[in-house]
């Protein structure tokens, strides 16, 4: 949110909703009524803008990805000259946001979504992985230009290590939760920084 | 299942069923209908059993740990020497058991339920933790035999890494979910391998 921002529309409202409460309580248990209540909106309000609560959703992982698309361009990691640094410093980004966070407020709703409806609503199956890669393509933006200067020669895939970033995060996300402990998601995230650090120490020996 | 085994009980019918609806469609989408149908039993015998579907998630939780030991104890990595290379063993054996499977039947039961339930059911959270801490602390006991024994001064926290090898899995489910791609779970799961790999290169040099 910037402060030039307007006011939220009912749309906007829903889907804010509907990240909120996707993420606490799971898809289907998450009504049409509660996400009403839960935006403020009455129910003509949300038909007005959503055929569905599928149509909701998928919209939803829209939203999700451009908001996570401002908050990561925004963020210092940025700033640093080698890739390598800037890519250690997403992870060190990512750590910052497990700590400051809830456990609800700091995962996934890609990933909590596409757990439940993967099988049952493939529209909404892909709209979660359209959002993962896009944001796994954008880590694999700073993977490739770190391995161009620093690792040409390695042999793993820059894609997949991307990808990669993104399982560690997201079983992370599974496994605080089973623990009720965010920091258990940190501990997680901290190894997926040794291993960036291992596989470009290990191409500096070749 | 060993050939000594006699027939299913309706209680046995009904953990089986909650295990294949609950990673096929979600827990609030399984219906108590839909799980006795499943398995093949009457609505009585399902409350004759359980006194609701949240104690037979509980108790599919433990058949699903109990079940899942079973087939780790069997598995040929735990006749190596080594126990690194047991430990290696290991992950080799989860990417063997994900090529031979569909995403439901590969992926994890308690990893699914506890992305849905964490925050509005307690219990069915807690009994996720306990049977992921479980299989976790088993890799753990190969890991500290490993580290004993080719990396003792390494800094890094065994029942961490225990853990973590949990985290790279469930994440790695997430991600074949949302590709709707079993494979994907495999290159993920390779990356653990040579992170690990990696861990104990990196200990010798030291």
């Amino acid at each position: 949110m910037t402060q030039t921002q307007t006011r939220p529309t009912a749309r906007e409202k829903l889907l804010a909703a509907a990240v909120q409460l996707v993420r606490e309580k799971g898809y289907d248990a998450t009504s049409v009524d509660s996400l009403c209540e839960n935006a403020g909106v009455t129910k003509g309000a949300f038909f007005h803008h959503f055929k569905s609560k599928d149509e909701l959703a998928i919209a939803a992982t829209q939203f999700w990805t451009e908001n996570a698309a401002q908050l990561f361009a925004k963020a210092e990691y940025n700033k640093f000259e080698d890739p390598l640094d800037q890519l250690i410093g997403y992870v060190d980004f990512r750590l910052q946001l497990v700590h400051g966070s809830t456990l609800p407020e700091c995962t996934c709703l890609l990933g909590t979504m596409v757990q439940e409806k993967f099988e049952t609503s493939p529209a909404i199956r892909d709209a979660c992985y359209e959002g993962i890669h896009f944001h796994a393509a954008e880590v694999g933006k700073m993977i490739a230009a770190a391995k161009a200067l620093h690792a040409p020669h390695a042999s793993w895939n820059v894609e997949n290590l991307g990808l990669y970033t993104q399982a560690v995060i997201q079983g992370a996300f599974v496994l605080a939760k089973a623990k009720n402990d965010v920091t258990l998601a940190a501990d997680m995230i901290l190894h997926l920084r040794r291993y960036i650090e291992l596989l470009f120490h290990h191409a500096k020996e070749d």
